[in-house]
C-alpha cells in the first residue's frame, strides 16, 4: 500500500527487556536443569479472588440467561452502580468525588494510553525510571519529551526544583512502579502548586494505592486545587487482584478546565466515541471489590504482599543497602551492590542465589545500576530467597 | 489551565439524535398517556444469552478463586484458546485466517476507533449514511475526509467509480449500519481490485455478518488479494448478542504493509502500549459462542430476529415502498413516504401508529428523507406493528 502510517512509531524503541530476562533465565536452566530458581521479578497478583467477588461475577452472569434482567451496551462511562461504588471507597479513604467525574474502564493502562488523544502538543515531563506507558503514548503522539530524574538524592522522587515556568504535562506514578516510592502529602503539594502555578496538567497514575500503609496521599485529591490540576487514573488490578478481570477508573474533575474548554467533557466525547463501556459481570464483580465487605476480604491478600516486601526491606535494611519502596508498595528498589550494573547484577543474583529480578535500566536510563525485586511470589519463596540473599549479598 | 488540548475536538458536531428522539418520545406520552408505544428504533440486541455461554462465563469465574487456576494479566492481543476459536468460526465460513493476524478486543467500536493511531494524515473515505465512530475518530485525528454518497442508485452501496487514483484509506461497513445494504462478492470485489490498484487501505466494519442468510460475502478476505488492503474489524455484539459482555476482535493480514512498514507489527505495539487484554471469563464466553455448539444454540436468537426483518420487508414490498436491508441485516432502511422529510416521518409515525423508529438524517445528510426500522423488539411487537403501519402507510 502506499498510504502514509503514522511515523512516530518509528521512533519507539523495542523493548526486549522481559525477553532477554526469559533467554538469560532458559540459557542458566539448559545448563543447571536442578536449579530451583525463584522468581522475585513477577509484576502481576497471584493470589486468587475473594468468594465475594467471584460470587458477583457469577450472579451478573446468571442475569444475562434471562429476557428480563439480560444487559445489552452499558454506559460508555460505566454503570452508575459501579461509580456509586468508587465514590463511596473514595469516601471511605477521605477524598470527595464528584459522581460525574468518574469514568469506568477495562483498565489503567487503556486510559493512561488514550489520554493523549485529548491532548494538544504539549511539552510532556515523564518521571524516568518509570512504567512504559507514560513515553511510548507520548512518542506515539509526536510530542516533545523531557524526563525528571530519579536517583538517589531525590529518594527516586523527582520534584519541580528547576523546572520553567511554562504549561506542561507531567506524569506522576505514587507510589512508582518500578522504585515504589511514594510521595507524602508536603511534596505531593509542592507538584500541585506547582502545577497550578504554571496552569500545567498532571496525570496522576495511582494504581498503587492499596500498597499504601502510612499517611501518605492515596489519592492526588488529597491536595488543595488538585481537582484544578490533576486527572487519576487507577486500576483494581492490584487492589483487587483484577489484572485477569479487568476494570479500572479515570476521575477527570468537573473544574479541569484548559482554556475554558472541560476536559471531562472532551474525555467523555472520546469515550462514547471509542469505547463502548466495560462487561457488566466486571462491573459487578469490580463493585463488590470495593465495597465494605470487599476490601475487607481483599485485605488478607494485599496483607501477604505487604509482608513480603516487609521482609525484603529488612534484610536490606540489615545488609545496609540502599533502596526505595519495600513500604507503601509491593516493588524493593535497590541499589546493586559494588555498583555493579543491572544486568551484571542480574547474572550474579541469578547464578549465584538462583534468584530472578528485574534489572532496574530496563525502566529507564536513570534506573541503571539498580534493581527491582517485587512481593507478589509465596511467602515461602521470599523467605527462601532471603537466605540465599543474606549469603550472597556482601 | 494554559496546556493545549486537541482542537480537533471542537470541530465535532455534537449528536442530538437520541436524546431528540428521547424528547419527542416523552412529550407525545405525557400527552397521551396510555399510548401503547412500539419501539422499532432499538440498536441493540434484547435476547437472553444461551446457557452454555453463561455456563462458559461462570466456570472462568470460578477458576479465579483457586491459586492454581487465577488467570492475571491476559496477553494484549488475546489468549490462543480464542484466537484459534475464531481462525475456525472463519474457516467453517470458508476463509482462512493466519493465527498471527487476530487481535482480540473488548469491542469493535474500540478497534474501530482507536485504528487511526497507527495511521498517518492520509485522505479518509467514509460511507454516509453510516455508523459515527468513523467520522467522529477521524476529525478527532484532524484529517481530511470525504464522503462516498449513497442513494437509492446505488442501493446505499457506493462504489468506487468516479474516484482519484490516489492512495486513500477507505471505511466500509457490509452489512451496512442503518442502511442494512450489503456488498455481494462482484461489488466487494471492484472496491479491493481498487485498492489494490491505488495502493489504499479498506477498513472493513463486518460487525454484521451473523446476519448475511445469501451468498454475499461474510469476511473482506472472501477476495483475492484483500489481505493486501484490508483490515477487518468484527464483534460479537449481534453475532451472540454481548453488546453487554463487550468482546470484538481485529483482523490484520501479516501481508499488509504501507511502504514496507507492517500494518499488524504497529498494531501490536500499540496494543501493547494501550490496551492490557480482554477479561479471561469473557475470552471464556467467546469461545463458547464461536464454537460449533455456541453458534449453534445462538441460531435460535439470530433466527428470531431475522423473522421480524422478513416479516417488516414483506409489509414494504407489499406497500411498494423502497428500502435496503431487511435481508443480510436486522436494519430495513425505507424511503419515507410522500416525500417526507426524516424527522416529518418520525413524527407521522409516532402520532399516529405509536411507532418509533430512527431518522436516517441522524446517521449523516445523504440519509435525509430516509427512516431505519429494527428487528431487535419481540415478534409480538413488530407484529402489531406491522399491522398499524398496513393501516398508515398508504
Amino acid at each position: 500500500m502506499k498510504i502514509k502510517i503514522n511515523e512516530n512509531f518509528l521512533n519507539l524503541e523495542e523493548n526486549y527487556l522481559f525477553s532477554d530476562i526469559n533467554k538469560r533465565v532458559n540459557k542458566y536452566k539448559e545448563k543447571n536443569p536442578s536449579a530451583d530458581i525463584i522468581r522475585l521479578g513477577i509484576g502481576d497478583v497471584t493470589l486468587p479472588l475473594p468468594k465475594l467477588i467471584v460470587d458477583a461475577l457469577k450472579k451478573a452472569s446468571d442475569e444475562m440467561l434471562f429476557k428480563d434482567t439480560f444487559r445489552g451496551y452499558p454506559p460508555e462511562y460505566g454503570y452508575d452502580f459501579l461509580k456509586e461504588a468508587i465514590k463511596d471507597y473514595y469516601k471511605r479513604n477521605g477524598y470527595d468525588l464528584d459522581i460525574e467525574s468518574i469514568f469506568v474502564s477495562d483498565g489503567a493502562k487503556s486510559d493512561l494510553g488514550n489520554l493523549v488523544d485529548i491532548l494538544g502538543d504539549n511539552n510532556i515531563y515523564i518521571p524516568n525510571p518509570v512504567y512504559p506507558v507514560y513515553l511510548d503514548s507520548n512518542i506515539m503522539s509526536g510530542r516533545s519529551i523531557k524526563f525528571l530524574k530519579g536517583n538517589e538524592l531525590n529518594n527516586f522522587k523527582p520534584m519541580p526544583d528547576g523546572l520553567d515556568n511554562n504549561p506542561k504535562i507531567i506524569y506522576l506514578c505514587s507510589p512508582n512502579n518500578p522504585t515504589g516510592a511514594t510521595y507524602n502529602y508536603e511534596e505531593l503539594k509542592i507538584w500541585v502548586d506547582y502545577a497550578y502555578k504554571t496552569g500545567s496538567l498532571i496525570i496522576y497514575d495511582a494504581a498503587y494505592e492499596a500498597f499504601i500503609i502510612d499517611d501518605s496521599p492515596r489519592s492526588i485529591y488529597a491536595i488543595p486545587n488538585a481537582k484544578y490540576v490533576a486527572i487519576e487514573v487507577s486500576s483494581l488490578s492490584k487492589m483487587a487482584g483484577f489484572t485477569g478481570v479487568r476494570c479500572g477508573y479515570t476521575i477527570i474533575p468537573l473544574e479541569l478546565k484548559a482554556n475554558d474548554v472541560s476536559l471531562n467533557k472532551l474525555w467523555k466525547r472520546r469515550q462514547a466515541t471509542k469505547f463502548n463501556g466495560v462487561s457488566y459481570p466486571v462491573q459487578r464483580a469490580a463493585e463488590a471489590a470495593l465495597s465494605i465487605e470487599g476490601v475487607k476480604a481483599l485485605k488478607e491478600n494485599l496483607d501477604k504482599y505487604k509482608e513480603n516486601a516487609r521482609l525484603l526491606s529488612d534484610l536490606f535494611d540489615r545488609k545496609h543497602i540502599w533502596y526505595s519502596g519495600g513500604k507503601n508498595s509491593p516493588y524493593i528498589w535497590l541499589k546493586c551492590p559494588n555498583n555493579m550494573k543491572s544486568f551484571e547484577f542480574f547474572d550474579y543474583l541469578l547464578e549465584n542465589a538462583n534468584i530472578v529480578g528485574t534489572p532496574g535500566v530496563g525502566f529507564g536510563e536513570f534506573g541503571e545500576g539498580y534493581f527491582r525485586l517485587t512481593s507478589f511470589n509465596t511467602k515461602e519463596n521470599t523467605l527462601k530467597a532471603i537466605e540465599r540473599l543474606e549469603k550472597y549479598l556482601k
